[in-house]
């Protein structure tokens, strides 16, 4: 579940609280958990509110942790820079917070990736192939046959394991999900874009799942904001366990429930 | 002058102050302000410290808007997500906060990068050829003898001007930067990995300077961890001022003074 926690879209009344922000975390957090895998604080958000932002965040994830410590989180920070530069990113994420982990830009190659790869039970989750319409400027490049994504994947896949890497496989172009299943039929992937990004679970599924399932799909603006009232955490819930029904179906499809 | 102002590194004595790492920017702004022509917070180094680190980075934004508002800055960020995020990261860094520009990735595409360029007099610099060794990994990749550095380049060059895009240009590949001065001969290009990184400055003078000068050399750890002791700004300014002459030297070569 996405936690794109927008001050302009959050129910009116919570802006009398002293931190909105998490206030309407912790009310979705408490209203969801024992139907969510994994949370994913979009970092933008937090970060267009300064300060104040950054301490919302810190907040929420000190709750998950202290109060749900099994549920997976993640920064979408998409960081990525050079060597000691990369390692303040991961000091950032896995140290001063407890992330468990955090999305990453290839751009700049291995030593951009690795200083968060060194750390245990800690997962870097690189950007692979995106689901909005600039994933075509650049990332289906070819070189040999083989396209930029997919040598990300390649690469990338020799510098961690699968116990610590994870792909952002956008969801709009199943085939391409197939393509990566070949490359990579064990790693989780983490995809983003099912629903208001305009792709469909059955699709992801069918093309993604493996036998371990292997997919973290995530759903926000859906979930968060399906109220704004003082019913939001409740509405949340309903549409999370809809989403969560949804992926059980999947699940028996492919046998694993 | 890059501020990776990083608590590890800082004077010791600073240590005692309520906010080390403004103290530390402030003191080392005070002594360059006159011989720099932009400084460039690298975001990590603040994240790393969380909601005092922000906090830090913040008084460092406003104190240079207050008392030095013609000097350039530069938020280090390499942000760069789908339209909507990238929006707040644009908010985050030209709303919130007054930087001039800021550093961004382009793996994701146009729709990552256009919401920064919406903004009036703010200037997205976006990484082109970067100077880690990673580099290599996948900005050399080659379609139809277009480099992906060139890619970037001559698509983003279609999405701004040559008044609010500049391009990230590692100086360690002399003679690619001539390349891209074929690409775009007038915009200006931010070069680190001058120095500590291994490129000479001559180099990439030689090959990059264009009429009106187009570059903004960076320097970091040589200026401001010149010293470790109390004698720091100090030392940081007689640094800053042989950077100043090296490039004063290369701008009489090419006949600009």
């Amino acid at each position: 579940m996405g936690l794109d926690t927008d001050i302009n879209k959050i129910p009116r009344y919570l802006l009398d609280t002293t931190d909105p922000i998490f206030a309407f975390n912790k009310q979705i957090i408490d209203a969801t958990h024992d139907v969510t895998v994994a949370y994913k604080p979009n970092l933008a958000f937090y970060e267009s509110l300064g300060v104040n932002g950054w301490n919302s965040l810190e907040k929420t994830v000190n709750y998950l942790k202290y109060n749900y410590p099994d549920i997976f989180i993640i920064a979408d920070a998409k960081r990525g820079d050079i060597g000691n530069t990369s390692a303040m990113y991961a000091k950032a994420f896995f140290d001063h917070m407890e992330f468990d982990s955090v999305t990453v830009a290839p751009y700049m190659g291995e030593d951009s990736v690795k200083p968060f790869l060194t750390y245990v039970d800690k997962w870097v989750i690189l950007l692979a192939l995106t689901s909005n319409k600039g994933a075509a400027d650049f990332q289906y490049m070819t070189e040999n046959d083989e396209r930029l994504f997919e040598r990300v994947i390649k690469k990338s896949a020799e510098w961690g394991t699968e116990e610590n890497l994870m792909y952002v496989v956008g969801a709009t172009k199943a085939e391409m999900l197939a393509d990566i299943r070949k490359l990579i039929p064990n790693h989780f992937l983490l995809v983003p874009g099912v629903g208001a990004q305009g792709g469909s679970l059955e699709e992801v599924s069918k093309n993604g799942m493996n036998d371990k399932c292997g997919l973290l799909v995530n759903s926000s603006r859906g979930i968060i904001y399906a109220s704004d009232g003082e019913d939001f955490a409740d509405k949340a819930r309903e549409a999370a366990i809809e989403v969560q029904k949804q992926m059980e179906a999947q699940l028996k499809v492919k046998g694993l429930i």
